[in-house]
């Protein structure tokens, strides 16, 4: 238990792990695989872990529901980074296997849309049944359970596989984005090339509301990277959103467009500001005029005077 | 030169000067008429008056445009007080004058849009000559150069004349409004029923431009009560905005709306916060929610603790 | 009484004579001064002209509020023509006069802020009295009532005088505006340069109902040239909006918005559609994207496959 | 192949099959299990099956991402019919199973995080292992694979399995929604009490994009029932919106806001207009005003009668 040790998305041989060890101060830490997000999640939570890697989101499946439910709606926790990983499958088997041979596939429920196509048109027969992971489906290959498992190519040694078919992706530029989560402390250095992430609740289901809340932000110039609609839990026709946005919190435009919505909606949980992966500062959208820190502290300095009877 | 001196629009025997004489502080000032709208505000601004009573909208007419212009353009001044005065006129004769011997007849050229249909229907054939004021259309018939003026009835005795018909009024409610105005200096105090006056110059001229500034306003709740588009004297189709709007430069939802103004456009003048005429704080709009100074406060204060790793 | 005579807002000497002239047709038919602007459209109203030339902005003292008025509120007509009239004033005299004899000047209400700093850096001790038009002030200078009238130089002759000083402006580019109108039919034909006018109210006095106006316009990239607001007469706060915007009535994104309009506002008057004064259809600001004739047909189209099962 | 035929996402023994089974043509037809989403709908491509019914989305997890994908991006379908069930769960075991026995558990992964709090509190130590669906599962339990299985409670006699606990559901509430599909053709009949389905596609990645889009529903009072965005498969940032809308697509103010979309968007595909479940006319939200059918029709009249010049 200690600042030493990571969890991540296990088992061994998973992309998550791949992606947890392209971050550098992995060398120098523990990492222990956990069997889901809500235990990888919770090891942090308890302090057995000083950080914990999961998924977030994908180019091809979309949002990792669990993830993006379990950092809006659980026990408090922070996003301190974020990791994008290229995701390519190989089709890995015991050592021996012929395409022919492939009866039946595993891997994890949302590898499958990514290999849906491949799957098509090489083994159009063969059986697909889901493994709780990339790296369950490749063991489960091992002991002969299924005759082959889509996992990154780096699972094969793990598991005593080869991969038969490598770089396996339907969709070109096919990526997995992981995020760095910790106990809620004061966020990341503000970079100059950052992301926020927030989840917001709407307060009542009047048709607007969804657009009051984006006129907050389109207000203040901030640009929206990423918003996806997850239920309450509460009924159909209930959402929260889970929202990523350029800039860090302490951008003047990106404080006053989270004041805003605080005021306006029931809730709105801060979930991080941290560097925007693969962006440098210069990658940016350029700022709408009037919204950069300097511009808010002008305005700020005439009303001062306004107020006192300087202007 | 002193603080016991106010300036008002002139001459003696208007309404302006009837307006100004509702205020209490006015029975201890020495009340000077000056004869244009100009000449009343450069008293100020030079330090011969403390302060000057001028008309800037009419039920009727609508803004008087040099007093809107005066105050958006001219050396910076500040709006107190605001009176409400409602306005009915009495055709003012000399003693004997019957209705049937007035063949001309004058009065300010913004009295005449208020008498038109009352002139069509009793003095089909009189011919209107416009006056330099009501005081001065007054004044005129006093020398025999009209037949009959249009004036406040109080004007009767000042000039020696007679009101042959009373409460004339095309429009019932007709009513102006008057501004005492002095050097910028802090606001008047708030009261809970105020208004806020700004000049608003748009940027550009695309389309949408109009549409972000009164953005500002809505995003934040804060309730417009007038907006008149007035030439910028740069050629047709260059406007500045004259706005009165709900609530005091101290309430935060207009300080952050003026914020918010102020990054946009390339030009905002404060014109002052000052108590609204005839509203007691409990006759305004009810606040919209999420815009109270308490709800500001607390985003605020949310916002902090998110910075500081405290949420 | 025939279609061979137009009214004009007189008297002769006037710009609206001079703005009159300018177009071709005026030198076929009888043009009939008159002493007001709304006589001068009443002819027309009664058959008694074919169409009436008035002043409708300008571009130092914002909108001819008789005119606004008038066409919003009174019995119905259309605007079927613009012409634009750079405004220069000569001051006129009696033959022989010198500057330092004039010790009173005369001219329109509208023309004084026209020259106000003109006179204060030339004639600083002169008395302004107003005249009911600026070819009336040119009378009473002829009668020597006054020493001088700013007026149009071409005003000169028919009162006898002449310019003593001409090219007079306070601002650079002064224009005014007028409009040719005739009773209601159909608009005149599109040009691909031209615009619309509309008088349009707001249903109640909530905040955010002139932004719902504007948003009609906005969502279908309709460009606004002009916005006034002007009281409806029914009391201080109560306004309606005289508005002219790019395009033509028969255009796709200009109808849509028009009935957009129609559907949330209590009152619309389409007020008429004409070319617009001095723009080409290459001057013209680019349509948003979406916006043209040919986006709404396929528009169109698409919905009707959809609605019938062809999509 | 016929019209005889509908299929649905198997196996038998799913909530699906439930779903399907509620509709009253359901008993007349034959009801065909297929394998996964993608092949149940091929079936309807194919002319193989008349119609499917497949998940699209749960008050727990939220939206079926393949369900949506599938009908945004596959060969064209249209939902002609949605049915709600309320979703509890049984645990299934084989005869003489007690809870203390079961060490292993499955089921579908969307069914996971319904049970999820359910599991930690009463089966803290098992292990669960995804199944490809809930009645594959509830076979792999009757097949000896694991202990126990959540399903349908009606899908216990189908494996001979017997529910040890029922009921069990994590949030009140939970319902999940199917859709009926066929082949596009005319829509289903209006009801006053309908939905409309689109995906659209965002022509660039303004930051305004998303606001434009909600601004076209708003502007004419259509309601959001549901929005959510889904990745293109072009990158991480690049969505498409699958939006559920209350009205039907022969309702004006739907048909307006749909035409605008369609020129604002680069790709917008209408997916079917049908009774909405649950709902009766009376129990939708109230119309705003200006937005009636009747509202769209006197604003068309008026406008041609402008045009025509009988305004």
């Amino acid at each position: 238990m200690s600042a030493s040790v990571y969890t991540y998305l296990g088992p061994e041989g998973t992309f998550t792990e791949a992606a947890l060890r392209s971050l550098p101060e992995a060398a120098t830490r523990e990492l222990i695989p956990m069997v889901s997000v809500p235990t990888t999640l919770d090891a942090v939570r308890s302090g057995a872990a000083a950080a914990a890697l999961v998924p977030i989101e994908n180019s091809v499946e979309g949002g990792v529901t669990i993830t993006l439910d379990e950092l809006a709606t659980g026990e408090p926790l922070m996003i301190y980074r974020e990791v994008l990983l290229p995701i390519a499958f190989a089709l890995l088997v015991r050592p021996g296997t012929q395409l022919a041979d492939v009866k039946t596939v595993t891997g994890h429920p949302v590898s499958q849309p990514q290999v849906r196509k491949w799957l098509a048109a090489n083994l159009p027969d063969a059986l697909w049944e889901s493994a709780a992971s990339n790296g369950d489906g490749a063991r489960l290959v091992q002991e002969g359970r299924y005759d082959a498992a889509f996992a990154g190519e780096f699972a094969a040694a793990t598991y005593g596989l080869e991969p038969l078919v490598s770089a396996i992706h339907d969709a070109e530029n096919a990526t997995t984005r992981f995020v760095l989560v910790g106990r809620p402390a004061r966020p990341a250095v503000r970079t100059g090339a950052d992301k926020t992430s927030v989840a917001i609740w709407l307060g009542d289901d009047h048709p607007g509301a969804l657009l009051e809340l984006l006129q907050e932000f389109a207000a203040r110039g901030v640009n929206l990277v990423r918003i996806e609609s997850r239920p309450t839990g509460q009924g159909i026709g209930r959402y929260f959103f889970s929202v990523d946005l350029e800039g860090h919190i302490t951008d003047r435009r990106v404080a006053s467009a989270l004041m805003g919505l605080k005021r306006i909606c029931p809730n709105v949980r801060f979930l991080g500001s941290y560097p925007r992966a693969g962006f440098e500062p210069t990658g940016m959208s350029p700022l709408r005029s009037g919204t950069s820190d300097e511009d808010f502290a002008v305005a700020e300095e005439w009303l001062a005077r306004c107020q006192d009877g300087r202007a």
